[in-house]
């Protein structure tokens, strides 16, 4: 019988420790976690993420800070703004919501924020702290981290001897998860458009993560029977047996026939998905934590 | 029958490259390319591969500075120098030669050096340019970057469907080794000491890269038909055959018998040895060239 991964319950999960952590470390160091939040211009799907993520903030006890800035904003005055938020003493993670509008260079402004603060993970020495296996310095983009936590808790902290493979090689998930779990013991392999024999790579795999982007792309024969088996795909298809012009989500992975075949997957939606938010906070949490000089909670 | 590349005229091409790009450089700008090379203490081993670091800097036509500190200098003492060449626009390369008198942190040494003149690669800004495929700004460690100029003139520069795998995930070799095989496409597999059925793992490779420290680990079995093997490994043995006491040199490759099962192997000695030395003076000529604006040279 194949576990399905119950995102939400696993976010809501560390979202407690989030909670526990930040009234420790107020008790303690009279401190409270601090997160900045700044959006640009109008998009309205953007909009609706910043608030979950101000909103998540709040509900943790965390100083929840949000710049709403006009779409005409200037480099020089996003820059400004980071700047202030880089040194305020107040604020431990800063989220720049992307996309930015076309006329800004996101780049420099995600490089320009304190790699202590960058609770996205998206700065270059983040990037390379993880490279480097530094786990104890580094900040990890949220999503992989988040998909870390579901293996986990399937096959604990030491991965030796098990194989896994990521479909998927962006910098935004595919490379870090890799490096996480290659930093976890695993035997990694990290296979994209480019692989030959792309089933027969994944059929190898105890853990398979697919980070593609193209819809239920995993079929049943490519996995291995009682694997563990990760979907970060989120992909919006026609849905007519719903009605005229309706629409669903579906992961990377052909949900209905791989589940006979795995031993734990996740769901589209409900499986990473709620993990995204969570980790933003506990990389927050963290951060606090170590610029109070404490030691930062776990999130297993 | 097998190719068994001959690395001293791989690197010998590749100091040929770097001699005209430096000669073109200074012709254009009137800028000569500078390497600073720094030495605490009185290693013998330290010393002669500084000379020879020193010495290939010269016939390159660079401006070569060596800095011989007392076993006794301090932290502070090194930090001022680094610093000084940092500030330095004549100095386009500073390489602290490793490892450093038990006293100094090394780390915070090497993570002192700016990015850019960082021809080693280990500082954390290239460690994640590397990780997230900025190879046009990042600087690469020099024995990574040099096995994959053997594979770039095996296999060209694009790796589509091609499955390479690194043994061993060290952050000097195995790690970097791997994100350049992935920038250059291939599918790769990272396997270490902790893999299950390292033989069936390296047998899947058309690319097979051992850097573990264990003499002739690698058997014909492991290998595909028709592989490209590339041995980092460099194991002092003993070697009776030669007489009481004697030693000799091997790879992590059984060469004897892998050579009739590969399509093209690298030797131990003359493999990989002689392009590291070579590709630090080809960071040095490109660090110059970005210096001046202008676009380094390519080494194939």
């Amino acid at each position: 019988m194949v576990e399905v991964i119950d995102g939400k319950q696993v976010a809501a999960s560390v979202i407690e420790t989030v909670k526990s952590a930040n009234a420790a470390l107020e008790a303690a160091k009279g401190v409270r976690t601090g997160l900045a939040v700044i959006i640009v211009g109008d998009d309205p799907a953007s909009h609706t993420y910043v608030s979950s993520k101000s909103r998540m903030a709040k509900e943790c006890g965390f100083k929840s800070v949000q710049h709403t800035l006009p779409v005409e904003t200037s480099q020089e005055e996003l820059a400004a703004l980071v700047a202030a938020l880089n040194a305020d003493p107040s604020i431990h993670g800063i989220l720049v919501q992307l996309p930015l509008p076309r006329h800004l260079d996101s780049e420099a402004i995600i490089q320009s924020i304190l790699p202590e603060k960058d609770v996205d993970g998206l700065s270059v020495v983040n990037a390379g702290k993880l490279a480097t296996g530094d786990l104890k310095t580094g900040l990890v983009s949220c999503t992989p981290a988040g998909a870390m936590v579901f293996v986990r808790r399937t096959h604990g902290d030491d991965l030796s001897g098990l194989n896994a493979t990521v479909i998927g090689r962006s910098n935004l998930f595919g490379k870090p998860m890799a490096q996480l779990l290659l930093n976890a013991n695993a035997t990694v392999t990290i296979a994209h458009s480019r692989t030959k024999d792309l089933a027969g790579i994944c059929r190898n795999a105890d853990i398979l993560v697919a980070a593609v982007g193209r819809p239920e792309m995993v079929k049943a024969d490519w996995v291995k029977p009682g694997a563990t088996v990760i979907d970060v795909g989120i992909n919006r298809i026609a849905a007519p047996e719903r009605g005229e012009g309706k629409t669903r989500l579906v992961g990377d992975v052909a949900f209905a026939e791989v589940s006979p075949v795995a031993a734990v997957i996740t769901p589209v939606p409900g499986g990473v998905g709620p993990m995204t938010i969570a980790m933003l906070m506990a990389n927050t949490v963290i951060a606090a934590h170590r610029s109070a000089g404490l030691t930062p909670p776990v999130f297993q």
